[in-house]
């Protein structure tokens, strides 16, 4: 059986100071699970913050890249990925996640959202604007909210015990 | 200079019969104003519609297909690029669009729209619920919003005239 | 029916200029069948010269990117996927060609003669160095070799006519 | 620093007794030196082999899938990597290893080692025809050559050395 994957995705140089703790903060609880972190693995905004935040509890933290080599990876990434493929590897971060945990705030998070329901995986949104939650359930009821990271590591726990006794 | 083309996104198998006829006809005006309509290539739903409108106005009509042959294409199609890239292909169907017109109706289109606003292609939604035009508006306020196919492609010649002034 | 596609590889930078004669030549008979041409897309090499000498006979031209705009395409290209995939778009090159044409001389066409041979897409090798002819034909003996692009136009006719009536 | 990591490519179905048995020792050695496998991941042939071998030692075992799920996945695979890109995935096995390490067999194998050689990666032949070694050495001269599994990697190691001290 192969490890337990939580995707987090989220902006990159947009992200606001209080995403990006919560970020961290969601890293560290995702690795005291046992579970491996899977994001897109860059540098930067709620990539960085919770492939660091996995990391500071020694978690297994994945990187799926855009670029064609590493220069501009986080450094808490354990398993480096290159695809070359830009956005068109967003769908591979939510084919290769058992739950997929996503912030608001870019464009790139929304295509995986979307790409993530469409695939029929499992799908958690913390820290979305009332509209963007509306809409969202609204055409996924079946989307989860949290309402903070413990919240989502909760819920992404209950998903992945019904997952296992269903398959 | 490649041809100007017109990347038409919408609902597959779940695509309702108003839109289906939407499609149709912004698929013909399309090809009446000397554009190539691009589109996601199956046989089904608006990729369907739009391609056979486009066909009976003598269009030129591309299809990218996410499988790895030409099985489910439609019969519309003239220049098939086979991908076998699944929803990763949704990528390559919004960066080869010179403006996207997107159908509301499913998670591979909403992956679509957000896809070709990151990559900062004018984006036209047509046939959108008031819920999911607020929240793309509130992300992405110079998303346009035409009320019928006749306004999309006013509103496409208008972003078209405007891009090949600037560059 | 979509149109035959003849998809011709060879190196970029490091082509020769009698290869590059050749795949002019070879882009002007492929035009002259009616077929369309379908290559790299890049302003260099091989991709540049097949695709000039395509447009030169009034053909369409199709260009498979591999970058995320248009910026180092052949202004021969008439339908520009644009993929941002890098080599990884070496794969729809084959895939979406009904008969594949290529030229020795760059580590990318060698790739594009495997994923071709492997989804048993009919491969016509010109312009090869003896080593590289028999090494590809021990691993793949149904490849075809032609001496010049005439031959090259010959084999590919006769290929797509077995095709069609087998299918 | 991510983990290092040794891509092993070879043929799936087709693969020979022999093969499937050095793949297997090849496994072992990699896990031993502590570094990563990477393999396409599927459950036969080298990919199975190989994993287990390296499961066998304890080592950790990544599979880059081509299909849209883990159905027909090694289960000696830690980290499943879902592309759902078919053969386009051969480009991400390359550019994720930091050394690549295959067997003849078939044409996959073949356009591994061919993107690997465009990316500039250090590339090893473990167990091939004198035909299929002398061909691919008059094109990539700086090729390495291993005998057996326990040369490919003191190949391995030395060039994983080399790289170190220059970058």
């Amino acid at each position: 059986m192969p490890y337990l994957m939580i995707g987090v995705m989220g902006p990159g140089e947009t992200a606001s100071d209080h995403t990006i703790q919560q970020a961290y903060q969601l890293g560290r609880l995702i690795a005291q699970q046992g579970w491996v972190l899977l994001s897109g693995g860059r540098n930067t905004g709620i990539m960085e913050a919770v492939s660091r935040g996995a990391k500071a509890a020694d978690g297994l933290v994945v990187g799926i890249l855009p670029h064609s080599d590493r220069s501009r990876m986080s450094a808490a990434v354990d398993i480096a990925i290159v695809t070359d493929l830009g956005n068109a590897r967003n769908n591979i971060n939510v084919l290769s996640s058992d739950v997929v945990i996503a912030f608001e705030g870019s464009m790139g998070t929304l295509s995986e959202v979307a790409l993530a329901l469409k695939a029929e995986k499992p799908v958690i949104l913390l820290d979305w604007s009332e509209q963007g939650r509306s809409y969202l359930r609204a055409i996924a009821p079946h989307l989860s909210i949290a309402a903070d990271p413990d919240e989502a590591i909760a819920i992404a726990a209950h998903l992945l015990k019904s997952e296992s006794q269903t398959s």
